[in-house]
């Protein structure tokens, strides 16, 4: 099922994982799956205890139809991996073109060879367009050959009661119509079961030669078989076209599905595989991370960044789900993972599809104004842990609602967004009103004890402790929300661009001084004995678990114990004062950060898949050169690797906008301030240069650090002003900049 | 429903709600239940986010059979409440007879006028015996008259989706075999549907007049039906014997049922009459509370002292149930409930009861263990926080298996009844064992910080603070329960009591002295400025929920507010520090402790139906003798008058001990200490007198409180040292000591 994962295609809109178009025999493990980002349906999640305001209804992402299914007969033998001999069999990923391939020699039990070439894509032109392009050349015989494309309404989620990180359930979600076929067009119009809304796919088969065709229709179950009198040594395509369009996106889905296969048969195919090549040479020509020294890893970084490409919404319909597109690992649910770990990445490369998520989370704002209020909050917004359409999803609020933190995510990474793009209207568009309703919550959420502003019973990002009070993480992000909003305040005022917001939002004055005033008394914990910063009020009060002493198959933690004795015991999943050292350098001293990482990576278990990158980065940051590039390495391979054993259920899509930052944010050493781009630049041992481009508001910038230079180039826009370790330069043309070399003295 | 419930029968094995024997019209809200003490079976119990350890399978108390059906036809009318006329309808509760009793006068639609006179009774003395004695005369005419009884196999639990405290499931848990009828008995026998238990019910009815009778098995039903001449003026009786056995107590229990109901016909019914009459005899010479002055309270207490004879089970397969036997309210789990707030009663007045409510969470220990290990700790036991067989129920473990306390309720009621008994004998059988498990809890959970001993991550007794360091009454009775651990230790070795228990449990010396070390370690919260115990570490730095500003239509809180709402405001549902200082007076100051009361009081909602008889005793200790009075009179009218809504699912049974406690431990100023009884006694104001018994070791007192003198009787027994007002008495005979009159001059 790994492969099934790695392989599968997407492009934003819908994925379609790499599943074997002949199928595979009764009682075979695999996750048969076709999607679309942002489509959902309800599903019941019993409470075991009913408490007032749990949730007891989740969206998830349903699995919506199977249209990968082609079977081959040569005479009467059907061609399978499972039977007769696979003489060769290659899988490959093109990511210059946008394509996957199967290559295939094939030896049947009565001995006659075949060779098959499939090729599969999900345009980024036309997103409701995936196609499999599937050749067929007996190489020892001439003969019958018997090919079925099946389009199959009737299918189900996958489902393993077991782990709590995949979690759906067996319901079908999809209620199919009956099928119809129409001018050479299978059309199967679906309904969700609960959530009203439908999707209709269309699928046409092209075959390259003249054939016996024939069709049936059985239920929501369309086959279409061609009988064909094969000649040795000669080559024939059936050219699958699938179009899969939504009621969210087209009032009319099946409608548009119908106007889309005919947009996407005018051409031919050989039209749309060039489209997708200059799309992506676009893509890699800005978003590319070149790395020289180190192959093995250069492809696994260019595979992340291709699934960041593949996974991002490409609309404010949606978001980027946890797992991407690429399977059902979490139910297709948006966490911060979009904000913290994804939206940096576009906001630095591709603004327009930032802006799509922002937009998103916009879209949304009223579900988390309801949100707050069912959490007993009489202003503000707080959006859900996990959501598809807006909606909080979270079965277990202590480790769900409880991480309010999510909101910090989204203020800052709107914050984010305006310093890298200046973008003012925007933020007066959509941007400000999150800003201020975010900072409205921690307003309500938090009170006055002792002069200091405290935040009581919040889970931070570390899901190994929840319920705390005073996580250094969640109030350091709040600081920053409100923080924020005093500025965007002041900035829309000025600029004019306050007054509707105003009104709407009904925002005091008095308001913007509490913005100001808790901001200023925010409590942080600090333990001055081991000058580091706690992750909450009684981190340190609590026994350290000896990790050395857990054996390996104990992993990850939250498979083994339970959460009571997590809780109970000083171990992280990940680090979520790390995080707030990368977010937020400028709180404390860098001694201090120094200790706190020596600290928590101790007891850090990196059960999360978004530890690794963080540390990488200010392991970068502190001077730690190899502990940076050992967890760089762990970043980047996680999926490719399989290295949490769970790829399978999809992608680590946080983890790979993780690896990008380990990149640009750690040996890069970027961070974005209001005065302007910072770099500290260093260069990992095993490599000899690495480059990367970064938009800056009306600008692009080339960053190649190479072992003794680091040289930043203007490529296009006005000058600006950069600081390279702390120094600032004037950035006409371009700057040339000795790299320096920290060496950390305390790493073993 | 509330008198369902206010009327049931029950003897501690079985109970029948009190539903109309001629059933209700369709659609009318009824819950009809008859239920076995510690029979139950499995449900499943989903959790909507599945973590490590998470329950996903309860007990639940299935609602057996119905049995209560006699119905009447009158010519061809049949006799309802809801049809004719009800000329008089009385119900009442004989609580010296141990029955209950239905008089009507009913006058059909056609004017015919008719008598009926239902007397129930559940045995004390045979416990798996009910009868109905059902009584018909007609008034104003002479006929027809049809009686149907009816034995009804299939039967179902009600349910509640909205309210968590009910929380019950509607499935079918009892699989009805074939109805028999055999020699005038109708037998049924079922099975559980998941825990592989049984249960027979047997039926005899016996008519008082000639009859034609018939009977009809339909499936799992059987009806039998009687035609009478009915003769104006003439009575006549229909007696309908239940026997209820369980294959829990009788390994044959078609077999046992069979003979149960051999013996319930083998004499008449006036001899069953008689016995149970005697038994209650029994029960008010020795447990009654005699109050003068107060009668419609008194009878409040009589009702709720009542409830506790008809709760407490009377073998140890079985516990107290929250709802007794009276309906279905927490599916008849056992909780603290029965250690903190009933066993003190049965401790002091029926000694043989409390060693059965020991016994049975002696049987249930390896199931603690277990719980223990699935927790994460490595040695000791911990309590389900809800259980019938011995196993976890609890589906929210921050405000389940979180609270650990139960471990110390359970070891403080077996030091408790130690110190009332000097029964070491039993210690040494099987509460010693309890002791020394739970103590070894507490050392592997808690771990010593800044050279104190804490606890993180637990929950008290008040749920609206969930997941908490160093809860104050967790701690405290933590150290309670290890001090007695070490002094049980010492006592038993000196007696020569240890070595068995000591091998069974691998006991070392080393953690003897681990558990002296780590009690005087304790940590026990304590704010200066305030001189009150905080309720935990972070308790004070909450915001304060203003109470006066919550409409009335808001409470139980806990229906109205997300608990994160809950946990990060200072509110209580009940106050555990108050309760800790009744439990344990001596650990701090009065003054610490009045302080402390008036600041847990205005933030208690007493959404906790173990609140109010807490408040009243600490009231008395602390000289606030209106506001014990008040609190008093809370606790002992909650069911009767239904102040909480909710007695329809049936009786808090534990507030009905907290009745008994608020007199003898509240105003009679009882405290069971190592050296012996300690009195302070008080008059509420609107009495006269009151007085009760209590036993202690091989002696029984009597304590008179007037207005003036306290004079406390030894009634048998040799002679004793007790404490009055602080001061030492030897009591040979009586003494009378002049009541001391503490005023609260804070006392509004």
């Amino acid at each position: 099922m790994l492969n099934e994962t790695l392989f599968h295609n997407a492009n934003g809109y819908l994925g379609v994982r790499s599943n074997y178009e002949e199928g595979y025999p009764e009682g075979y493990q695999t996750i048969r799956g076709e999607y679309i980002n942002g489509f959902y349906d309800y599903a019941d999640m019993k409470q075991a205890e009913k408490l007032y305001g749990l949730v007891e209804e989740k969206q998830t992402m349903p699995n919506l139809v199977d249209t990968q299914g082609i079977r081959l007969w040569i005479e009467d033998e059907e061609f399978s991996m499972f039977q007769g001999s696979v003489i060769k069999s290659t899988r490959t990923l093109d990511m210059r073109r946008g394509v996957t391939q199967r290559y295939l020699i094939w030896k049947s039990p009565h001995g006659r060879k075949i060779e098959i070439k499939i090729r599969r894509m999900a345009s980024f032109l036309l997103l409701p367009l995936f196609t499999i392009e599937y050749s067929v050349r007996p190489l020892n015989f001439s003969g019958k050959l018997h090919i079925r494309s099946t389009h199959i309404g009737n299918v189900k989620n996958y489902f393993d009661t077991h782990d709590p990180r995949l979690a759906g359930d067996a319901d079908q979600h999809i209620i199919p119509g009956k099928a119809e076929y129409l001018d050479g067009i299978s059309i199967i119009f679906s309904r969700t079961l609960k959530s009203d809304l439908s999707v209709t796919s269309a699928v046409k088969n092209i075959l390259s030669v003249p054939a016996q065709r024939e069709y049936k229709l059985h239920g929501s179950t369309i086959s279409e078989e061609f009988y064909i009198e094969g000649v040795c040594e000669n080559s024939l395509q059936l050219t699958k076209y699938t179009v899969l369009c939504d009621s969210i996106r087209y009032p009319n889905c099946r409608k548009a599905a119908l106007e889309c296969i005919d947009q996407a048969v005018s051409v031919p195919l050989a039209v749309w595989y060039e489209k997708q090549e200059n799309y992506l040479n676009g893509y890699w020509k800005n978003c590319a991370l070149h790395i020289r020294g180190d192959r093995e890893l250069s492809i696994a970084i260019t595979y992340n960044l291709y699934q960041l490409i593949q996974s991002v919404g490409k609309d404010s319909h949606c978001s980027i789900a946890a797992k991407g597109l690429s399977g059902e690992g979490y139910e297709g649910h948006y966490f911060w993972d979009t904000e913290m770990f994804l939206l940096p990445f576009y906001s630095l490369t591709m603004p327009e599809l930032a802006r799509n998520l922002i937009e998103y989370r916009y879209a949304t704002l009223d579900f988390a104004r309801e949100n707050a209020r069912i959490l007993g909050h009489q202003s503000g917004a707080l959006f859900p842990w996990r959501t598809i359409m807006g909606k909080e999803c979270s079965g277990y609020f202590p480790a769900g609602s409880a991480q309010y933190h999510i909101n910090g995510a989204i203020a800052y990474s709107i914050i984010n967004y305006y310093l890298l793009t200046n973008d003012l209207e925007f933020i007066e568009k959509c941007g400000a009103e999150i800003v201020f309703e975010t900072a409205r919550l921690w307003i309500d959420l938090g009170n006055y004890s002792n002069g200091k502003f405290v935040m009581n019973d919040v889970t931070g990002p570390d899901e190994y402790t929840c319920i705390v009070n005073n996580n250094y993480y969640t109030n350091l992000l709040a600081q920053f929300n409100l923080v924020w909003a005093v500025k965007l305040y002041k900035t829309l005022r000025e600029a004019g661009k306050m007054e509707t917001i105003q009104q709407k939002l009904q925002l005091k004055v008095t308001e913007i001084n509490e913005f100001k005033h808790a901001a200023q008394a925010m409590y942080l914990p600090y333990d001055s004995d081991l000058d580091i910063n706690p992750q909450d009020d009684s981190f340190l009060a609590k026994k350290a678990l000896d990790l050395k002493n857990i054996p390996e198959t104990d992993y990850p933690l939250l498979m083994h114990y339970h959460p009571l004795y997590l809780y109970r015991h000083q171990v992280c999943k990940q680090a979520d004062t790390v995080l707030a050292y990368f977010i937020l350098e400028d709180a404390q001293s860098t001694h201090t950060m120094k200790n706190s990482f020596k600290y928590y990576e101790k007891i850090t278990t990196h059960d999360s898949s978004l530890s690794a990158c963080i540390f990488s980065i200010m392991a970068s940051r502190l001077g730690m050169r190899e502990k940076a590039y050992t967890y760089f390495r762990e970043s980047a391979t996680m999926d490719i690797d399989d290295t949490y054993g769970n790829t399978k259920d999809g992608i680590h899509t946080a983890d790979m906008g993780g690896t990008y930052m380990t990149v640009v944010y750690g040996f890069g050493g970027l961070r974005v301030k209001e005065d302007g781009l910072h770099f500290a630049p260093s260069l990992p041992n095993p490599w000899d240069e690495y480059d990367f481009k970064v938009h800056y508001v009306d600008s692009l910038l080339k960053i190649e650090v190479k072992k003794c230079t680091c040289i930043i180039t203007l490529l296009n826009g006005t000058n600006k002003t950069i600081h390279v370790y702390g120094d600032p330069y004037q950035l006409h043309d371009k700057v040339c900049i000795p790299m320096k070399i920290v060496e950390d003295t305390d790493e073993i």
